[in-house]
């Protein structure tokens, strides 16, 4: 994300104690994960073996808790607690306001109608003719556009499941802390009991005219084409992005970080591990083309059979237990 | 559904502007989705494969966008747009109240226990020593019977998932309206964060002394018997039937338009994609007889043996990969 | 669970107007299932296949619905009905209380924060610096730490999904009175929309530092350990037990009364029907070790050429259908 306004180096070090290489007068525009950098970017790295990715991203700024010469271009700025004062910037530039519900800064249009028990946060903005039935809760800077329908007991802008593991001085999970939003564009419904992520860094954004049911976990900083049609209990981890046109059947599962291209259409209750290329149909789990792991469960019937007809011809007789 | 009062052809035809084939002083008597239509309904049909089925079903009145000569004891209502007219016909006759939290509307039994933070819709009725836990939210029309329980963050009645692809005047999913009920007949508890859906022109229906666990989802016009056991997060899709003293474990998933027959027992996680005779147990996904199943994943151990073996034997050798 | 107060064998049998053997007053000091009784508690038993699992277990007190001699140190009462009369003990010692929001028996510690929705029960305690988000709901005798996070919609304390099957008069379904608690350690974070159910007559019981995603369940009597990761949708039944540092990938689902070791890591979607040893991966449903697992799965690839070499070796004639 970007911060409201660039900052120096040197104002970024007086905030969380440090020292820095270079210049102190470069401007640092934004702050983000290392997967999402561009050149005008703080991130941080804490462990060695990310030091050369972090060293080769677009990131102009580091915070790193190894001192070093920097690659040219970048600043780096020497921490002993790189992600514990990444977390303190965040805080700074971005901190948690008290929520109340429809503060002052809640940007309501007129036409839209929210029923009792939806709990708006602090700069959300809900467009034109948008519905929100009653009993759901929308967090701080989420922005939903026009004629989008969302059902009760949906929760949109909850924080990113994004922990980061410490062994010492005692083992614990600390929380990367969001200040990503959700996006949610024209023309979108959102079914009962649906929870949709902010983004750690990023934005989690849902496309024009999807379509999603209840019960669906859309995790921090996915981002969903348009016209998607995804059912009931489906859940897409963080960081994923999905193309246009996509269809999820039920119950299907998407694990971090993939893509899935446009006009794809994945079975109910597949498992999808891996990236997958648009136009064609996916089931199982883990997940392949349709067809041919249908080919494989329709196989699975013969085996039993198998297992006999090899055991007549000595299967099992020195080859096998 | 029954209309409120029984219409003349001719007043529906002035409702959307259309012409008919045959008599105008014939009686409309209900709106239905073609495959639950019995001679009093209208219900409607735009795409050209389909027209057969919809002429040869049992509906009374249709809306076409072909005009021609009606089969006999039909009327034909001509439309260009026959899925935007029975939409705006379900709007004229049913038309989506204001909704009000606790309206006059509703009859909720004196003995009836509501707690803080319930939503209760537009004509709701509620029986006797029900009890309905907070932040649950009842969509208009509910009609729930006696000795029911519903635990927090459950939504009864929301709109059914169910929409139609159109490609012009540009690419969009538009919703069918739903004027379907939900029905929870006595003595079923609801656990928390359920969510059972209104029927799209039938009744979505929870037989009596069904007993279902949290974060169950339930489709559209899906009927479930009496007694059945819905283990947590089963999903449903819609249309289903699913008859009595039938037991589905947790994370079960069924596909829209099945049957389950009686005392059919469903295995956890496993994916229904077909109809279900009842009095056996199924498992796997797709889901088969379990005992059949079970011998298919016993005999997945040996297939890395299978290989070894086959492979001596010159699997592999111009045979295969 | 402990009882309030001791209470004589008389005082028991005058509440459900029944008789006993031995002294009147010995004192009764809990009230538990038979699973987890030890000596100074009443359970009950009421069919002849567990009667003498019962009369063997360390339970003092024996509702039994069949007069005979008692073993030494063990008290019987003897009921028609013992389920019913073991509810209505459980009702009499543990009564539901008409439940107000925020009641003056809450303990909500000054610096706990806690958003406008969320309802909260009788005897309920919430510690130091514990965020509340909008619309959870907090059932009667909840326990939540300090620095603990509840996202919005979540459902603690719901009743335990526990009925038993009655086939007279009528057959039908009677619930288990709930008189468990739930009890959240220190340091969890509990996504938006799950529910964690009161266990039955122990305690269900989120660990120290555990940290839980969106739309998880976790049913009655379940004890998770510290520091656990569970991802979003998860489905743990009741009464399991898991260890520390033990990690559920997404839509992992876990069968009741199981005991999963500690660092165990459970691959998304996976479905455990046995209790797993710690310190290992698993995979599949139904789930076994994950190299393994993979193994298999790689291997159902080569199913349909083995299929054509078999034929070749005439497999299929004589020897298979």
């Amino acid at each position: 994300v970007k911060l409201p306004d660039p900052v120096t180096v040197q104002e970024i070090c007086a905030l969380i104690n440090a020292r820095h290489s270079g210049r102190g007068n470069e401007l640092v525009l934004g702050i983000n994960e290392i997967h999402k950098v561009s050149p005008g970017d703080l991130t941080f790295v804490d462990f060695e073996k990310y030091y050369q990715r972090a060293l080769d991203s677009p990131a102009g700024f580091i915070i790193i808790n190894k001192v070093q010469t920097p690659p040219e271009n970048k600043v780096l700025i020497f921490s002993e607690e790189p992600f514990r004062d990444y977390n303190r910037l965040v805080r700074h530039f971005f901190p948690k306001m008290e929520m109340h519900n429809r503060p002052d800064s809640a940007d309501i249009h007129p036409t839209a109608r929210i029923y009792e028990g939806v709990f708006i946060g602090n700069d959300v903005c809900i467009g034109k003719d948008t519905v929100i039935y009653p009993n759901v809760t929308i967090y701080d800077h989420t922005i939903i556009g026009e004629r989008v329908v969302i059902h009760s007991g949906s929760v949109i802008g909850a924080d990113a499941f994004y922990f980061k593991r410490f062994e010492k001085p005692e083992p614990r999970y600390e929380k990367l802390e969001s200040c990503g939003r959700v996006i949610i564009e024209d023309d979108v419904e959102i079914g009962a009991a649906c929870t949709i992520d902010s983004g750690v860094s990023g934005d989690t954004v849902i496309g024009k005219g999807t379509k999603i049911d209840n019960q669906v976990h859309v995790g921090h900083g996915t981002v969903i084409g348009k016209r998607c049609l995804i059912a009931a209990q489906v859940g897409i981890a963080g960081k994923v992005t999905i193309g246009d046109e996509v269809i999820l059947w039920g119950q299907v599962g998407i694990s971090k970080d993939l893509v899935i291209g446009d006009w794809a259409e994945v079975y109910a209750q597949s498992g999808v591990a891996k990236s997958l290329p648009g136009g064609q149909a996916y089931f199982g789990s883990p997940a392949k083309p349709a067809l041919a792991k249908m080919k494989e469960l329709a196989m699975m019937q013969y085996m039993p059979d198998w297992w006999e007809w090899m055991k007549k011809r000595e299967w099992g007789n020195g080859d096998a237990p």
